[in-house]
């Protein structure tokens, strides 16, 4: 997967993966630069993101999404867009959309809406056995509303087992949410607690930030699934997780 | 204006527009990256600045241009350039370039030189004899500089009656002069004091943070006129101006 | 190198430069962004680094070079993937790929290994007298290490003496080590310190941040050698270099 040889590089997952994953936050690209994106580092990329609600007005979205599955990336609307036709109590406008464009996967989130847990696992439940991929998420997109420790295993364990195939831990765009405090620094703790509780490969951590990439990366490995990245920022990534850029050049290699 | 329906979003204006403006800052998009934000978000944009003096030493400029025109988006000078031909004293190459590349919109601003306000106001009065649509510019790049309200309001009251179409309240790209605190932060009570003395609508706001863009949609609905949008960015923008992202997301919305 | 006339700015160096040299950090550009930087803003850049090791995994690779060397742009690996061969004793791998990649200069950097100096002074010159052009670059990616400035002298110094044809200052994509606070701040006296002893025009400064660009254009002028600079903001540069952006606007004009 590199275009010259280098040994003792640690082992990357190959497509289709269940661990390794990397998701990537597309808020508006055209498509030139999905083409550019795709040329220079689709194999590296499973899922695109397609942020929060500008599906619904972003121009030429066919021919993006054509673009994305052509090349063997994922697209999906992001969660918002779920919330935003549920608060409308117009679901089943969604259910056709979904169809319309042909989608796989779908994000179930509430970030911006409050329901009650239940529900949303019938949520899950209900895009499971219509045959989607169910990406949940976990945590608000508010940075006032912090959950304890417990309450986020709580959640994710029930999201697993209401049909999920992996959840996400909420970090918005910038990285300042959910797993984060305001200033983009991770909550260790509450990371170290959750992992303690579920197996890491279940989870996809929103990380756009740099330093929050390196930090996973050198805490749970090369293969650990990461969410929200930017697109200008894959192939740091990808170096990234094979210990190749400055953040993590010692992570797999043997000091003598 | 949207992929898809979705019921209960607020009105947005339609183009040609006299509020509800989105200003963007071009600061060296190639004609690849210009084709992608048409294709994606022409109806949403309605200015395009080509930001200080990068028309001058930009390539492919007239191809950017007629790009922009053929879409229905306005291109015009940074209103640096302007400046620059004033503090040498060959305003007359200007008037030359703007008929060179058959500007419509002329933006006059005295960020970088002090000139008596006297003198501006003729200029502007200047431009819209000669035909143009003047967009005039309040607020110094030099964030020492603070203006006290009453004369944001003296300044911008004399420019909207010397001929400006609209005033521009000053930030930079990078939204932290004028209207801002170093930080980014709005200074709130300047806004409140400027909007109480001048029709919103007849102001421009620069507002190149996503932060400073959700207050303004708060606090004076979808079609507050903004500034300095980043290409990136304007996607998000029209989901927040439509109370579809987690900063606006119940903006519009009854809480039942 | 206008698309017009405008009298009284300093004047500015042009291709093949010996100073007023611009470095671009391409981090994984795509085919249709390379061909917008290079029609926008080819004449004012003389070398891209291929940031780090992204060449290892970045798609299109040759295509990339190609399009580069078309445009009269000299691209090099990042020295990081120098480094990368190094520590695994595959250094002749590396020379192959110089070849391969038919490349012409050549980054020689310690910024995340350790190795004595003396033998980074023989890679120099080894590198050199193949006929390379070298770049070797001062200063650690870790934000913890700091050089006082006479060891950046000496260090400097004896590069150039190797054989480096300029010696860049690093301060990685984020503008936050080696020069720099983590802050972004410039730590101006040891820059003071390091140009008393070496001719300035024998150093490329990386400043990837806008007040950090100004800052070296204020103090040493048009021509001062800068790195790092992301492909986004090269005419931003160029009109800082020129005089023509707020934060150098009065630099070269006399206020009379």
């Amino acid at each position: 997967m590199g275009n010259f040889p280098l040994p003792n590089l640690p082992p990357r997952a190959a497509k289709p993966r269940r661990e390794g994953i990397t998701m990537v936050m597309d808020k508006g690209l055209g498509p030139n630069a999905v083409s550019d994106l795709l040329s220079v580092a689709a194999p590296y990329i499973d899922f695109v993101k397609l942020g929060w609600t500008t599906a619904l007005v972003s121009g030429v979205l066919k021919e993006k999404i054509q673009l994305y599955r052509k090349a063997g990336v994922e697209p999906y609307f992001g969660g918002t867009l779920w919330e935003a036709h549920y608060v409308r109590g117009v679901q089943a406008d969604f259910y056709a959309l979904l169809e319309a464009y042909d989608m796989r996967v779908v994000e179930v989130s509430d970030g911006s809406v409050e329901v009650p847990h239940e529900l949303k696992r019938r949520w899950i439940a209900d895009f499971r056995q219509r045959g989607y991929l169910v990406l949940s998420e976990v945590g608000s997109k508010d940075a006032a509303k912090v959950l304890p420790p417990f309450r986020w295993i709580e959640l994710i364990q029930a999201e697993l087992e209401a049909g999920s195939a992996w959840v996400i831990a909420e970090a918005r765009e910038s990285g300042t949410v959910g797993m984060y405090r305001s200033t983009g620094e991770l909550r260790e703790g509450l990371v170290e607690e959750i992992v303690h509780a579920i197996p890491v490969e279940k989870l996809i951590f929103e990380a756009p930030q740099r330093s929050q990439q390196a930090w996973f990366i050198r805490r749970f490995g090369s293969n650990v699934n990461l969410g929200n990245i930017a697109p200008d920022d894959i192939l740091s990534l990808e170096t990234m997780r094979l210990g190749l850029r400055g953040d993590t050049f010692w992570t797999f290699l043997q000091r003598e």
